[in-house]
């Protein structure tokens, strides 16, 4: 990584011209305020800029990816209009150890779904349920300075069963008022990158305002940096008997 | 395992003859109530039979555990009177195979906790919650033909950080009215032996008769049946090149 | 399931009609001797059969599919032939509840990258290297009935790091006597399937015809029968506050 | 943890005196030489400390517990002289945050059998194998700055099936000359402890003088310091409906 390492914040930025409430809650855009929460606990130590869909290339050109440590990925309605060309260009570059930090409804995504195999398909309701978010992980990196539980006044409620693959570590698991569960937090180790998925936000809730779920999606953003500088992915590689320089 | 697999159910006993409430709900003992879930779904193919704390040896002598191939754990109140040599017994029959069924308060027995290697400790509050039990390892043998989620109507809390290793797999995961989760269903191997922890039951409520919790303890026991007929722990084995036949 | 599971073979069946030497280990084809191996440890319960890439769709329509319990893929040369539809049409299907057994060279099938989102790369050497396959979870029904280790004479290597996510179950790890390490046998569980790799096989090597090798497959293909005969995926559910009958 | 975090080497100290052998290898004992290692990694930003087994209660008080972040451990011959009372006052620490490094022989102290529940047992041979050690998770923190693999020219043999719950991460699986692999870079999580095992290294060779042996010691060493500095392990909770502070 860099000296910095620095963070670019994806969004999809389409609720936020269509709905008012959405522009209400978030008027410089998600990803701006998604920006703010991660400046706010680790500004001192990142660069943290943002991007959105309808830049060329949705602002993910090869360049900016190979200069980039961690990316994070807000996107819900127009999951389907993000080229082909552009989520296999994130997935080799995750693959070689870029960061992912992917937020609630990008559990959905092109990139999300082509990096864990299976349909990421979930239950849902939107009908402001209270959530609980439990740390059951209470070592974890991404659990650091959190309350036990985080309490979200009202959230769209995501419920089991989740269709991930078993999760490298679960960190959070959420109780909703509705009688759900979730597993709200999850790693996931895919070639030389870091994946964090962390369910808590909804464009129609000020949950990028909350103090508690800011600092989790920071404490992410830090664990996912690559121990790895080289920035490689792993390749077929045909070698020798005792040759093992490879 | 023998053609007919032998399951042995190890009641405390202690409650049901010093409180009239957990009398009434388990008139011949809890023990009797939970082989009699066992047989109601296995019986047809397991051999299920009872003994107590207050037996010679807890009930739990050599020949005993010899001839069971899987034990199933209820206790609560008298833990500490269960003495270190049976434990020590007990954990030395399922390194070598012996399956075992851990339920409820048994999350403090002796033979779990040297099982676990932690303190196995939990947040808890005896207030008549709701619990919904929800799967979220839906192809997992023990989690087959049960409802999602199982509805408990009344329980007592069993709520997160529950202080054990991450369990191999995770079947079922809690919801409580009053806010918690729990992860309530979980597997462990120990050497040779196999170990599902399953939370829902207590003394002061009927959970043992309701037929979806009693499908789950069943499927954990046939679950827990080991692959390995030798009954025999690993051992520290010296060997010479070339000889694998250790 | 059907009562009788139905497992099919798939061959890429190239190298049996272009090299001599792969012609003369597998005359009937590799599928062929792969079919009678698992016939060999499960014919009085199963039935197999067997398909191969030059078939109209690569013999993997709709129909078969559906009426497919598990399926068994060895390819190595062609695996950019393998059409993008048929590849999404199997993954569908597994993650439906199709299990899949993943031989060898099919580390690098179209499938088994988008079932597992990395690489799929890995070391590798032909040079005769001896490869002994250690059983490191001996309870693991994968693992019962084979020896410790299994002996294979004579096999191409496949070494580490091998570029998958870390596996649910991992049961064997083999030495070459090159020097190298090698995740031989692991398990994945993707959706509502199961999915197992083995890397001992190649078509230079009379791998497909040892006995310890046709037993492992066999175990693997008697696992990743799925426990749930309705055989559909996990789907996007919306649902009301205290329904949770979806 | 303090700002500057303290380590403990704790070394059995008994071959040194009675084997010449390994005193000429070890002059000032094998924890002077695991110290110095661990000082040329993180002298700068830790440190390092030693204590033995004959010291008053083994070197191992309240108070040095208290004020120790990781505690590093080798011993062989003597794992029964260490009393049953210091073992538990370690697993105690140990799940309450202190970080616990075991080395090769250590697997059978009693300190590491009782944080697992396993018997720890393997496979030996003291001949002379060369040990290749392979990174099977390359962004393992503990991984970084070693070479693929580690090459130890003579070692004692550690092989499979090594009796252990199947660890939390898999960092290294080493090969060795005479045809065995063995898992031998394992993390595990206990309570708020941090738990790193690591295989290489015995009394008759010259291992922790290889530089490669002591960045992997050191790596684990700085891994293990846990990420709360409040130092208390888990207990039972009461806690009433809707109070979440405790």
């Amino acid at each position: 990584m860099a000296d910095t390492p620095r963070v670019l914040v994806w969004g999809e930025n389409r609720h936020e011209h269509r709905d008012q409430r959405v522009a209400e809650l978030y008027p410089d855009g998600m990803h701006t305020t998604i920006k703010e929460g991660i400046e706010e606990n680790l500004g001192d130590r990142f660069t943290v800029g943002t991007t959105t869909l309808e830049e060329p290339e949705h602002g993910l050109t090869e360049e900016v990816l190979a200069s980039t440590d961690v990316l994070v990925w807000w996107g819900h309605m127009a999951h389907e209009e993000v080229s082909d060309e552009v989520v296999e260009r994130v997935q080799r570059h995750v693959l070689a150890g870029l960061g992912l930090v992917v937020l609630h409804s990008g559990h959905w995504s092109k990139i999300f779904r082509t990096l864990m195999g299976t349909s990421c398909t979930l239950r849902w309701r939107n009908e402001r349920d209270r959530e609980l978010v439990w740390t059951v992980d209470p070592t974890h990196p991404i659990a650091q300075g959190v309350p036990q539980p985080i309490e979200i006044e009202a959230q769209e409620m995501y419920g089991e069963f989740f269709d991930i693959p078993v999760p490298d570590e679960l960190v959070f698991v959420s109780n909703f008022s509705g009688g759900e569960v979730f597993r709200s937090g999850c790693t996931f180790r895919r070639g030389h990158g870091r994946i964090f998925y962390f369910s808590p936000g909804d464009q129609d809730y000020p949950v990028y305002h909350h103090k508690d779920v800011r600092k989790v999606i920071a404490n992410g953003v830090a664990w996912a940096v690559t121990d790895r500088p080289e920035r490689k992915a792993p390749t077929l590689e045909r070698h020798a008997v005792g040759d093992f320089s490879v």
